[in-house]
């Protein structure tokens, strides 16, 4: 059987809001939707499974994590990254982008690529814009993602610019490395920082040269939700209406949601599985410390309207204690339930976009957060 | 529905080497069996669900831990170790007397009892057969065990009757305090070191209180296997045949293997779990280290008789890549994986004595060992 060729098609609208359905060789994914991150070939604290369980559709790997353990070449000859971490769904992978930022005092940028420091070992490890593209054909990425710049913030628009330019150079020379497979994809990676008229040519740049999918980098690096919801305002126009729009890197529930209505379809950030090792709980009555004594006691569900494994088989107050204990039970419950809580308000987006009423739906969510633990 | 009496009924024999059933409040137990540690109310790593799918049927709980955190009080709110564990299965829970000696430089030990400091905040705690009877009650522990001292070792024979005697008479005060109920029993607990005097005199004191089933405690102290064995091959007839027999924080599968030749019924032991934290395998091919390089590009399963998530999803170099990033997906498949082996050990231990051939089982199981990772 032949897969089926990589495609994306709007299902519904709902002011800018958008549904869609994402077709790929390995599965299907109905947008908007959140992407779980699996930095190193795991999500974090979490089975194959128990992602799975979550109603998570697609995951995330990293190529600089993977390119220095367990190498990009380990990963093919173990037969990808699908096989490695037991995801036959779909798997989108960065390309090494975000830590030329993250890690800007282990890396040496140049024209032809970004050399890193291993921040494990010292050892140099070369990534250009072909060498970024070739390991996530080796790590049989489903959404391979352009090399690129993430700028960082603030930054002058003399910066911006420069940044922004090469990030199209790399475009161009990641789209040109890329191996067009039946149901594979790759993204460019729009860049331009807070500047409108950066953003625009970056995405008309990007437009030409024909990407399956467009990303929206260099947002939620430090500039507020304010800033990011004035930039999405203006730059999901500049991408054409029938291909995907992923905003990298965001972001809380509420940042997702004001981001579905500026015409995102998806996400991936690394929020609901660290908050899930530290703590912190994501539930429809708003954020919880479960570190808080004011749960000791408590035999309520973390979340009462929540299908999860923590919800309906134990109490905040057992949370609390395996938390106190620093149980390793605590992490794996609580990033199961963040995941879940992630993917229901996903779920809950798209029904009130097909349903037209997303707004409302909106008010709603964010109305109940202000409940908190007593409600 | 009235719950069934708490009882022992033997199913088969081979040599010493008995099967049996175990009947309680929480259901039923084929015996041998081997009980997860579950100290502070979870067996670490691993969810409840992914518990039963190793095949345990018992977990413990710790007095000494659970007393200290959540407090016996607050899991009695809570409905009990079962509810707040989600683990309505038997739950077998110590006395804290093996913190006597492992905490030695933290308890005061007198005739009515044992005060601790606690390990974590300095606090005192006292705790006297009759607290640490009523705390395993509030817990609602399946199976009472009665506060002994777990005698050091080596102890002189004068060290070793003084301690033994202790621990008979807190074995009486224990059964004093212990209110029955139906489908739940209380163990007393044999002390004597590696006296064979002490020994018999501790068994018939404690068969003399008509306890629901009898442990051997103090070994597995640092005497060796050999010596532990020799202890064995007298002290279980000691015993009464019709009462199920529990060697205390034993051991390796090759333990297990040679004190079930030696009439035991159920064990406990933090070695399956803690191994697989610390990337050690048990498999039916011998002991692996998972952080050893030889891994790196093994595309086996760990251990290609085992039907563990571990052993049919992933490959023994994705487990290696796990430990070296420190991922705790690392710690939860072996665990998993370990938790699994010893299970069906005893599975096929049980399946052997009914089968009347227990030797040549253990002479295979053992042979397989040799075998190593290239087998």
């Amino acid at each position: 059987m032949t897969p089926p060729d990589f495609s994306f098609s709007l299902t519904g609208q709902d002011g800018h809001a958008r549904a869609g359905l994402l077709r790929t060789a390995h599965g299907e994914v109905p947008t908007p939707c959140f992407m779980a991150v699996g930095t190193a070939g795991t999500v974090k604290a979490m089975t194959a499974d128990a992602v799975r369980a979550t109603g998570t559709r697609v995951v995330l790997g990293n190529t600089y994590h993977l390119m220095l353990r367990p190498t990009a070449e380990r990963v093919a000859r173990l037969g990808g990254l699908h096989k490695m971490m037991d995801w036959p769904g779909p798997i989108l992978t960065d390309s090494g982008g975000f830590q030329i930022m993250s890690l800007a005092k282990l890396r040496k940028l140049e024209e032809k690529g970004v050399t890193f420091r291993s921040h494990i070992d010292g050892t140099a490890h070369e990534l250009t814009p072909e060498r970024a593209t070739e390991i996530q054909h080796l790590l049989d990425a489903t959404i391979t993602m352009q090399l690129d710049e993430c700028t960082k913030f603030p930054a002058t628009h003399h910066e911006a610019l420069e940044s922004m330019e090469l990030s199209l150079r790399w475009a161009r020379r990641s789209r040109d490395a890329f191996v067009k497979r039946p149901g594979y994809g790759q993204f460019g990676i729009m860049q331009g920082n807070v500047f409108e008229d950066l953003r625009r040519r970056s995405a008309a740049a990007l437009v030409e040269l024909d990407f399956e999918g467009y990303a929206i980098g260099g947002l939620a690096v430090g500039e507020g939700q304010e800033t990011m919801f004035e930039v999405l305002d203006y730059c999901t126009d500049f991408l054409p209406a029938r291909k995907p729009r992923y905003l990298m890197g965001v972001g809380t529930p509420d940042d997702l949601l004001g981001a579905v209505a500026r015409g995102v379809d998806m996400f991936d950030c690394v929020m609901p599985t660290r908050a899930g090792r530290t703590a912190r709980a994501f539930t429809s009555n708003g954020i919880f410390n479960m570190r808080n004594a004011r749960f000791q006691d408590d035999a309520r569900p973390l979340d009462e309207s929540c299908a999860c494994t923590a919800c309906t088989r134990h109490t905040r107050a057992y949370l609390h204690h395996l938390f106190r204990c620093e149980e390793m039970l605590g992490p794996i419950l609580l990033t199961t339930h963040n995941l879940t809580y992630y993917q229901t308000v996903m779920q809950g987006a798209r029904k009130a976009i097909l349903d037209q009423n997303y707004e409302s739906y909106c008010a709603d969510v964010r109305g109940n957060w202000q409940r908190g633990p007593d409600a």
